[in-house]
């Protein structure tokens, strides 16, 4: 069993041959004193991706994300979040620990914010109140398992934010999954938000990092507290030559990672014990419930590893899986296979493995 | 029209007769020192009522209740608050300005949380998890009507947290509205809380001033950062005097308070085009909807003052009435026939006032 | 020995006769609601006093010099202090606590800064630099032993500061010792600052609280972040009645404080192993060093406390001693007296106190 | 021509060749699951190679070094450090914005502290003041010219820190620098500090990243906060292979840089009109002024760019050349011969150039 297939995240892929290639070759220099020309491409690259006047790159989208955060608002004032946004949800409380704000947390449907709802919880100007600076969204949204915000709910959430003078972010991680599963193309979600972050570390394969866009004043604040967060890189266009191949190749193969979820879905709706939404499984994962297997994750990804598939585990019945470039259509036929064994014939399995 | 009835809140009560005399005569020191006998006096009358070892005088409820959250968390760290809480809600977004921790929001009933709800948002150790690190419950609940949380719901969360070593702060500021309906002492609703704020300064009348009540090393831990607040202050035994007169003679006359609001909202209920939830109308709180009048708040403010009414306005039809000790049984009486007539006789209640 | 000579701080002043009776009558209302008409009283002659269009009362100075930071600045940008500044030195860390800003530490003459210094450590714009946003001064200096800051030093580091569009805020809790000393009102010292909190609680003798003014959109702001720090207060104006007295008779008189410290530091100038610096004796305090006593401060404050004279300890030989209006001309003669005995003839007076 | 020689700073330098191959070999995964074996080696080199038990990477020197403030204090604390320390002057603010921490600036010579200084800096117990929380020490130092800090100065500064419980973070940005220098192994350095930065990046020519060291349970906190400020990064092996070559091969060559420095500072001060404190050139930089050439730095920097030499500019005389892997004796030869003709004959230089 030489090959791993896994399925904890599409942040596990590797770089491909093309950008460590790029990487060896990559011009580089000093980009705090934006002297970096690949890093400068990758710049000019990002922002036209997103049909933003500018963009900057960052270490990871957890900076990119609470970095907006901290350029669009003052400390003391709110922001409203779906309940469940990455925002709010993995980033380690940072939007209080850095940005000092508070997060209004509303009730998504299979992630989007309801227009309506958004607008009701804009606070009106009280001495006991904290001015609402900012409305986060997220698309594809991640807890809601991937799902895809409709273009017309972001045009109504920022339609209603403008109205009351309030900037949109969008935490765009996986805006390439979002733009596949609408068919369109990235800057035509990105329209709907004045400041977008997307990750290459993802689908995109790779190795680190993210883009922060928006207008040009906005990067230009954010670069100044992108320095102070310590995310000034000195020969970062060793990062940027493989970030501008995971823009420019892999976006459009991000289909077939949606195709293999599809599959690898409807595969274990099938398996007894195993329930699915599959409204849910709308672009690269998949989010289901072994509980009626008498299984928890933790101990299914005990017992799948020995088969070279390597799984989040979990302390209920709650999982994920997530496609990606490294997860082919047989990986996703082995991994049915292998699921169907060990829960519908554990015992079997099990001996079979030893 | 000598006397102004004046419905906005319990904060508006002005200090006794037998207050001022004790804030006349008080004896003093400089509290910074502890030298201050009065606040040494009020501190342990104050912990003694509550049940708790230590207590501490600050200048208002929203200090307290951000002193304990600062006291009880470190930055960075998630609270669980009902959705609507006066600490989320009406503190100015202190919660992220000054503690830096980030409120998950849970929707209670009538302000209650529910246990199970708690028990399900408490963080596990993850890299990507902010630690949960403190519970606030509200009783009464203001947002919620004044409603009570029950002791029964109160101590099912209190048993959740210290399962999983996580205190509970109680934002008490009409605590002794919520015994007083609940037929117990303060301190039996005190009992299910590690920390506890209350405020003198409303129902109780006294001028100014709260109390944060909890263990000895949380108090001296909390009278710390009330100085780095700039909540230390000198000769406070002023304050003090009239503080212990408020928790002395006034929480067993709020049934009044508790009587008058109910007699209002069911006459409030009476009148054509105004809604009274009258399940919420628990303590002195009336939460009432005047939409089907055709009025907003802030109509109804404006063509009710010169019937020497003052009531807090509102952008929409929901209004809020509170009762306190300078609402009397007729006052109430008076406030119900002034809104028939203008309410369902508006043109010539309009022409008899010119 | 029934009168107690307390030289400890002028914070240990107690309301006069005058101020209680003006407490027990004054007329108050909600101040949160902006009802309370003796604070608003106070807060137009507190504006007036200091030349500037309003004011704000807080409970405490450290509250209203933070407040002046928070209200002036951003985190994350810089200050200018002098080195042992109260500022800095005394409030518990706030400045990087709450207002999120670091204090470049100029080393003044007497507590007044250079000029020129303030200048040249006023940042340029760089990538790596946060933004000088604020220059405070304090007059008179407290660490510096109650020295007074010259007219002439403010207005070169108010000159400079505005060729620099930096605010000044002058920290002047006690801008009438200044003033006296300076035989000046004290808004002369005022004018070269943006904002000036002052005590009502020292020398002048209130129990509690201090002023915050400036301009009235810097009023109106601060005012907000007041609300958040906890510092609304309801029906304060009973605190306000006593400031009213404070600002009103007290001033005229601090010059008797000020006679007092200067014969109270000849004499002790004269006791054999007590070194005073007397041209830093300037107003009401006096900074001196008993180290050549063979005592440090908390063995003298001991064995002069029988003696009905308080003073504060030190665990090395650096002491401070404060008049203020409960410290007479015979209470100087006394401690001086008693000093005397002490340390030159320390047997006797140990035994003679037995 | 074709070279440029860059004195701005060592933090230019690329990536060497054998670099380049590294990163384009290197085996990666997913470094926040802690999957990345390249990484994970990288980590234990730094440790060991400062004596330490753990180390983690940082994508800066910044982030490095507040993350040790935001590790080993809570906000509201206070630590110490050199009146010019990077820290404090050139991290933009973050000790204060992040960190909610104030610093009390100790004037140093040379960049070294007095450790009689810093025992009299440390705060005792005190209701006014915050805590002494950490000492922060920087080898080389970069304001004061890359001075080496002696050993036995290091030591002192750190058993003071110890007697009182307090532990010491080094900044050692270029700390090679500086055990070459004294003629040591870095963890010679490295041992009277708790926790030590070093960076990759400047002088051994890595393109990207530090290192953070100190004991296990320092750097599992400091991971959880890394993650929080967005420094968690995924295949971020690609950046340890570079960084693994930076520790293994560079530092033994740092002495050329040092050797080339006093040649250039030697020669610099023999030009008419600039002044070289040549005690102060000890590592790889040079501080000097060109006051009384009657240019300015920025003026400077023009007019020596087309001679294919690249300097950092300054509003005033103040300069500073820094020497690296990229600079050679030629290089230093060449930059001294056109510094003298646009120095000494200014008019000639400029024509010929032209």
């Amino acid at each position: 069993m030489d090959k791993l297939i896994d399925l904890r995240s599409d942040t596990v892929t590797v770089p491909t041959e093309k950008m460590r290639k790029a990487m060896y070759k990559a011009e580089v220099g000093d980009d705090v004193y934006r002297d970096d020309p690949t890093m400068l491409r990758l710049e000019r690259l990002a922002a036209q991706t997103m049909g933003k006047e500018d963009a900057l790159f960052i270490p990871s989208g957890t900076m990119g994300n609470q970095l907006a955060i901290m350029t669009h608002t003052q400390r003391g004032e709110e922001i409203i979040t779906e309940a469940e946004a990455h925002i709010f949800y993995y980033e380690v409380g940072a939007l209080g620990f850095l940005a000092g704000v508070q997060a209004k947390q509303l009730k998504g449907h299979m992630g989007a914010l309801n227009p309506d709802e958004v607008e009701a919880a804009i606070r009106m100007e009280d001495l006991h109140f904290p001015r609402t600076a900012l409305i986060c969204e997220e698309n594809t949204h991640n807890r809601a398992g991937g799902t895809v915000v409709p273009l017309d709910t972001m045009e109504a959430v920022y339609r209603v934010a403008h109205e009351h003078d309030i900037p949109v972010h969008l935490d765009g991680a996986r805006i390439f999954n979002a733009a596949t599963a609408l068919g369109v193309e990235a800057k035509d979600v990105a329209q709907w938000a004045d400041s977008v972050m997307f990750c290459v570390s993802k689908g995109l394969c790779a190795p680190v990092g993210s883009l922060l866009t928006g207008s040009k004043a906005f990067i230009d604040k954010a670069r100044k507290i992108r320095k102070m967060l310590g995310g000034g890189m000195r020969q970062s266009g060793v990062l940027a030559a493989a970030a501008i191949v995971a823009i420019t190749d892999m976006p459009q193969r991000l289909y077939e990672d949606h195709e293999n979820a599809r599959i690898l879905a409807q595969g274990l709706a099938e398996i007894k014990g195993i329930n699915v939404d599959l409204d849910t499984v709308q672009t690269n994962m998949i989010n289901f419930d072994i509980t009626d297997t008498g299984l928890n994750g933790n101990q299914l990804a005990e017992i799948i590893r020995p088969y070279g598939i390597k799984i989040a585990g979990s302390p209920n019945g709650k999982m994920r899986f997530v496609t990606h470039y490294y997860v082919t259509r047989d990986d996703v036929y082995r991994v049915l296979a292998v699921m169907k064994e060990l829960i519908e014939e554990p015992v079997f399995a099990m001996s079979r493995n030893a």
